[in-house]
């Protein structure tokens, strides 16, 4: 079932429900100021820091679902109406929500009345404009009361929703005309406030969010939009809102639009006051200049429009299935930039209040993004990698505001180093650009501790060297990339971290998939140390990954799959010795993506091992057989119900590993299959059982011993859209960056006859069309470049062409 | 404006609208099971710890306001209405809320059908007991679908409102029969579950929250509920409630009784299991087993009715006024203990999930429950002493589960090593209880370091006589009691906490307010000695304390009043050489409560300056004029609007101090007056304006600075419980318990001719009549006791005496 379809053309999905699922949500915003928007209107915004500078208030698990947002109400006669139907949950005579690139559009009508209402954040401004454009489509002339609200935060999300005792005490704000100042704590230490103004003269106002809704009501029927009349209250203390209250007359036919701006404005220290207690409100009055006509609305949303089109044109599939050029051009594209911009701070899953940038996360995103905004993606490296120790291992989580590591989860997850050499290759494979291994680079934020980035990259390979276990594997730390595995953690009460108590690391516990990577980043780390001149280090760090490589094959083969870890006991941890948890997804993904085991033979077993115990209709399982009890030497993987995240959950983020491993092994049509089984697109029709947007992955769908098998949660946020990408762009559709230009290594269902791609890169643009006459599933067996045939498949870069004309025959 | 009225008779508030301006609530619960109960069944319950082991999910500062609690849904025909009006808000016919001593009754109609629910926590068990009485008041027959609702909390509270990229996948339950058993996270650490059960077949249940409501509903029109017939639904992850589903037919005439029960349960880790994945429910079982029938519920209620009837039969007061004998007799003494159950963890200001114990709190609020029960107070003083660190200053907080010091705003707060003499001379004073004082107790929690009481009272004093500051006066450290006066910290960045940040303690700043409390309880200290035979010890305090003393003299009076401190460049607060903040309430209250500057004439004149500058129609405020801007050098205090909390709002803790300072100096009348200004039942008819709770107190009033005058907040968890109950009991009544005994010197409106008391003290009951021929306002001029003529003011204690019959004539 349908709640909706994609429109191509306009790169929106159009909800055409405004009961979903769940609620199916957008982001708004591409530097510093974001917004969350639902499908009903629902949502918050913040400023760069979604728990310390949130300026609307958002109630998570609420009851009805999705409670605050940006609403407009709109009373014709006895009707109150809204236009993204909550929180009125009036039934609209129409109502599309049109979630679009870093906008969304709400059209919707109710007894004549048409609105038009639409949200964005525009590029140069932290703010969020919503331009309401109401038409009267009848015969008689209209008389309507317009009602917007907004419910302010006090700023810091957390002590928002817990430290009642003082903020009953503290809302304070301004109302100067159409504009509204939320200006708590600004008294003191703060030094911004927020602005929600409209482009016209008002008929009244409310910042008084009690009197606003009238004793004991919620946003479904406030008594002043019933009344008709504003209250023109001002808060002090308890809730403080924001609502313009105008009366509008529409003759038939006409149209009159509004333009609301909530923004975020800053001002220095000695310039805080016009007046004593009267903020000074030039930068919002700058601000809200820019947000005066429809033209300017207009010139920002094309913008926007130009921003979004020319980031996406940068990898541009032409091909016959609609759903994977929906996929490939525009959502998961955009899903890996909304990872860049939020991590996994805030979704309708993630609160916005907890965890910072984490280096593995932020390492993998990067690898989603690196071709869209190779800039930025420098830039995030280098902070990552100052969060990196002396000993090349790394803080697991830093503060986005201040880029320091955080000691709330610590150190100690092994895997962490290598996700920086990870990143490091992706970028200088997509840019060229080396120079980066010479920037000087803190080690633990401490500038007197810099070094050049490339001697991290040293200290990150070393780390696994200098972390081998009893079977010569590396030490698993923490936990590696299952943040869930916790094999030297020993947590018996409740409310104990998983990863940080007991001793937390040991000395014989050992991973199988940090094996892996090593092998695979191990390789990348080479390969730069030779490119650099390094051939000394190459040869060692050649000989380190063939070490590891052998012990995977002598102590990480289990007959039929590969191990997944040994436990602090030195007991193997996936493997069919063991009663529960048999094998694991991770290591069969890691190994035959790393090549380990495919000379061997022992990547097709593994990979027909996944097929048949791990694979279900809806994607494959992370483990089997699902734990049914709580095994102290496991941790927090056997804490969830079975079915659910790790516990035998499918996690999405790993199945591209898998699809990824069957190209390696050149199974095009198995790779498309299991591509296929995840991506919301090929989903859409079973959304009442997938229940979460059907235009990017969630991280997780309930795996077939759950009670709700196949329903989704925790979308948007999850490593499941780089690595997606990285799967089909590179691997299934086989353009490869690689550090001397873009190689071509296709590996495609066979029946697919042709397809196109316009890439960019290295400053030029790459038209490449890919054949398939013989309906093969991989590799390229000629290619011309600009006309002239060319060996191999490596396009070589001609100094100076811009435009690169490709045809690649398979 | 009233919205309900005392019944003395039963020890009730009656409220009889539900639209009260905000909830007003009730506690439940005495020893570790606690219930919230607002007066339309809003609220949540917990186990011993608000935070760690929350039952039930309540949303603070929700719209609409006051949202989830324990409801019942009666559907009757299309009318579906609740007896707490709260979710649906269906008007009723009729309606009452009786606030009692620890329970609440909710007694409603709607379409001849009464219904009477009863609430409470019976004193021997963990459960909350809700009694639904249905009685068809009509001529027909009636057929009603019955529909109960609980939501459950996933236990610890703050992980349950962030975490939902983990909770929404964890939520488990069992159901049987008419058992619901909440389970989530039972499978791995915790060893402990929530039972929700009715005493009779049911025909059908919910667990699923969201199936439960229908899609994007409140729990104000749940689909399951309107429909008439329950989903019979399995929670797993997402929300989890419940609820059951009983149809009910009632003749002309009948009742009916439902008895539900939501209880807390715990294992042993070996004995978790009945069947794997199937929880023990062998004391789910055994609790159930106590209520199923009525007259098992009327037991439970007669035993708790008689545990507070014994409770408050310990200072009953017989006079003319009949709110200072609701006041004196009920609600006071009520607040007291729930401040000592509570201290300041769970209001409905106070979100549970912040503040453990505080060490000033708690021996402040044992001041107001230590003749209730004397044995748990002593419990409390050894456990708050044992966060004390060696050199005699403290924790500022402990947690009530592990009762250990917590460092989240750890130490420095210099008023508090003294508060542990406060707290530990009225425990001997109330008991003649001196052994308390030979009790080893751990300084830091550490056995190792343990000593005798007395050497932490000797540490406590010694702490100010080394810490003094350039006037000889006590240094003030983070803060002393105004926790908001932070004259060491300078915090210029949103989100510091105000008193840890910055240097915190210093050599400069001094508190006048600590030197009057080194004064009172100094003198304590040296009374202690001496009855402990250490009179050397006895006289060195006096000598300290002397010394003080003078200090303030010299440097602590301003001219008309009190100066409250000097800040860390030795400026004066609180002076009339301020700009703002001339003169603060604290020091003219408790310089004069200690005696200070009596003698000297200098407490006329400050209480008279309290008078023309402090005090309000509604109180007195905390200081004068209020702080227009945010001073740095003086932290918090200047962080509110004016008129609000510290900023010169009426903080009602400190407004008792200044009635017991009119009592030192002989006004009774002035110290009666100050008494009624704050006292909620003397207030009880402008409850529009006071909007808290007309019984009990609260923390704070909106000062005359405010938008806001009168307004109240922060109600029930508040040391105003304690002191003025010390003020009205101690001070204006005059019973004063001493070493040797009661003494009696009362300080009354001079229009006040006879009042009694009856008074447990140290095993014997004093039944003492005060009268007062010659319109008096204090003192007593003849004493007969048990017909004896005394001389003085001093009870004798007569060996075996267990009645004594008292006149004091004034």
């Amino acid at each position: 079932m349908q709640f909706g379809h994609f429109d191509d053309v306009k790169k929106e999905y159009v909800i055409t429900s405004p009961k979903t699922p769940l609620p199916w949500i957008n982001y708004l915003g591409s530097e510093n100021f974001f917004s969350l928007i639902s499908n009903t209107c629902g949502g918050y915004s913040f400023y760069k820091d979604a728990k310390l500078l949130r300026l609307t208030r958002y109630r998570y698990n609420d009851t009805p679902l999705d409670q605050n947002g940006r609403y407009y109400y709109i009373k014709d006669g006895d009707t109150v109406w809204n236009p993204g139907w909550q929180p009125t949950q009036t039934p609209l005579d129409s109502y599309e929500c049109h979630h679009g690139l870093g906008y969304s559009r709400f059209v919707s009508s109710k007894n004549l009345v048409a609105a038009e209402l639409t949200a964005f954040v525009p590029l140069a401004d932290s703010c969020e404009v919503n331009r309401l454009m109401l038409t009267n489509n009848g015969t008689e002339e209209k008389t309507l009361a317009l009602t917007s609200f907004v419910e302010f935060c006090f700023w810091n999300a957390v002590d928002d929703m817990t430290n009642f005792q003082r903020n009953f005490s503290i809302g304070e704000v301004e109302i100067q005309g159409s504009e509204i100042y939320h200006k708590t704590e600004y008294r003191e230490r703060r030094r911004h406030y927020a602005v929600y103004a409209v482009n016209c003269p008002i008929d009244g106002y409310d910042t008084d969010r009690d009197a606003f809704l009238g004793a004991y009501r919620g946003n479904d029927r406030p008594e002043t939009v019933l009344r008709g009349t504003a209250g023109n209250t001002v808060a002090s203390g308890w809730g403080v809102i924001g609502s313009h209250h105008i009366d509008v007359t529409l003759k038939p036919g006409e149209s009159r639009s509004f333009i609301f701006v909530l923004g975020y404005c800053e001002n220095a220290a000695d310039d805080k006051w016009e007046a004593p207690g009267v903020i000074n409100k030039k930068p919002a009055k700058e601000m809200l200049s820019h947000y005066q006509t429809d033209e300017q609305v207009d010139a920002a949303l094309a913008e926007l429009a130009s921003y979004w089109d020319g980031l996406l044109a940068k990898y541009a599939l032409t091909c016959a299935d609609e759903k994977l050029g929906r996929m490939v051009n525009i959502w998961n594209q955009y899903q890996c930039m909304v990872t860049f911009n939020m991590s996994r701070s805030a979704s309708y899953f993630e609160s916005g209040t907890g965890r910072g940038m984490g280096f593995r996360d932020s390492c993998q995103d990067l690898l989603g993004f690196v071709h869209l905004i190779p800039d930025r993606a420098r830039e995030r490296l280098l902070d990552i990698a100052a969060t990196q120790f002396e000993d090349g291992s790394a803080y697991h989580q830093y503060q986005p505001l201040t880029k320091k590591g955080n000691m709330d989860i610590g150190s100690g997850f092994n895997d962490d180093p290598l996700w920086l050499i990870a990143g490091c290759a992706a970028y200088i494979k997509e840019t060229g650009d080396f120079s980066i291994l010479d920037e000087q680079v803190d080690f633990d934020n401490d500038s007197t501790k810099a070094q050049p980035l490339m001697e991290h990259l040293k200290r990150s390979f070393d780390f696994t060297v200098t972390h081998l276990g009893p079977h010569k594997l590396p030490l698993i730390g923490r936990a590696d990339w299952n943040d869930c595995l916790n094999l030297n953690c020993f947590s018996a009460e409740p409310g104990e971290p998983f990863q940080t108590t007991g001793p937390s690391e040991g000395p014989v516990a050992e991973s199988i998939f940090i094996a892996a990577m090593f092998v695979k980043y191990g390789k990348e780390y080479a390969a730069i140390c030779r490119r650099r001149g390094n051939e000394e280090e190459a040869v060692y760090a050649e000989k380190e990954v063939e070490k590891v490589y052998q012990a995977v094959l002598d102590a990480g083969w289990d007959g039929e799959w590969f191990l997944r870890a040994y436990d602090a006991a030195g007991e193997k941890v996936g493997s069919k010795e063991c009663e529960e948890g048999k094998i694991f997804i991770e290591p069969q993904g890691f190994c035959v993506l790393a090549e380990i085991g495919v000379k061997e033979g022992l990547a097709e077993k593994a990979l027909t091992s996944v097929k048949n115990i791990l694979e279900t209709k809806y994607g494959v399982v992370l483990l089997q057989p699902a734990y049914t009890k709580y095994y102290l030497n496991l941790g927090e993987v056997s804490s969830y119900p079975p079915g659910y995240k790790e516990n035998a959950g499918i996690f999405c983020h790993n199945n591209p590993w898998i699809s990824i491993a069957e190209t390696v092994v050149g199974h095009g049509n198995r790779a498309f299959d299991l591509y296929r089984k995840i991506c919301p697109a090929y989903i859409e029709d079973i959304s009442e059982i997938h229940r979460t947007e059907p235009y990017v992955y969630s991280q997780m769908i309930a795996g077939k011993d759950a009670a709700h098998f196949g329903e989704a949660k925790n979308s948007w946020l999850t490593g499941t859209a780089a690595w997606t990408f990285v799967n089909v762009s590179q691997y299934i559709l086989g353009i490869q960056p690689d550090y001397d230009g873009l190689t071509l290594n296709p590996c495609i269902p066979s029946d697919m006859e042709e397809f196109k791609i316009r890439r960019y890169f290295r400053g030029a643009w790459y038209n490449i069309t890919f054949k398939n006459p013989e309906h093969k599933e991989k590799g390229v067996s000629s290619l011309t470049v600009n006309g002239t045939a060319v060996e191999g498949n490596l396009i070589p870069i001609t100094e100076g062409c811009t435009e690169y004309d490709v045809v690649a025959v398979m």
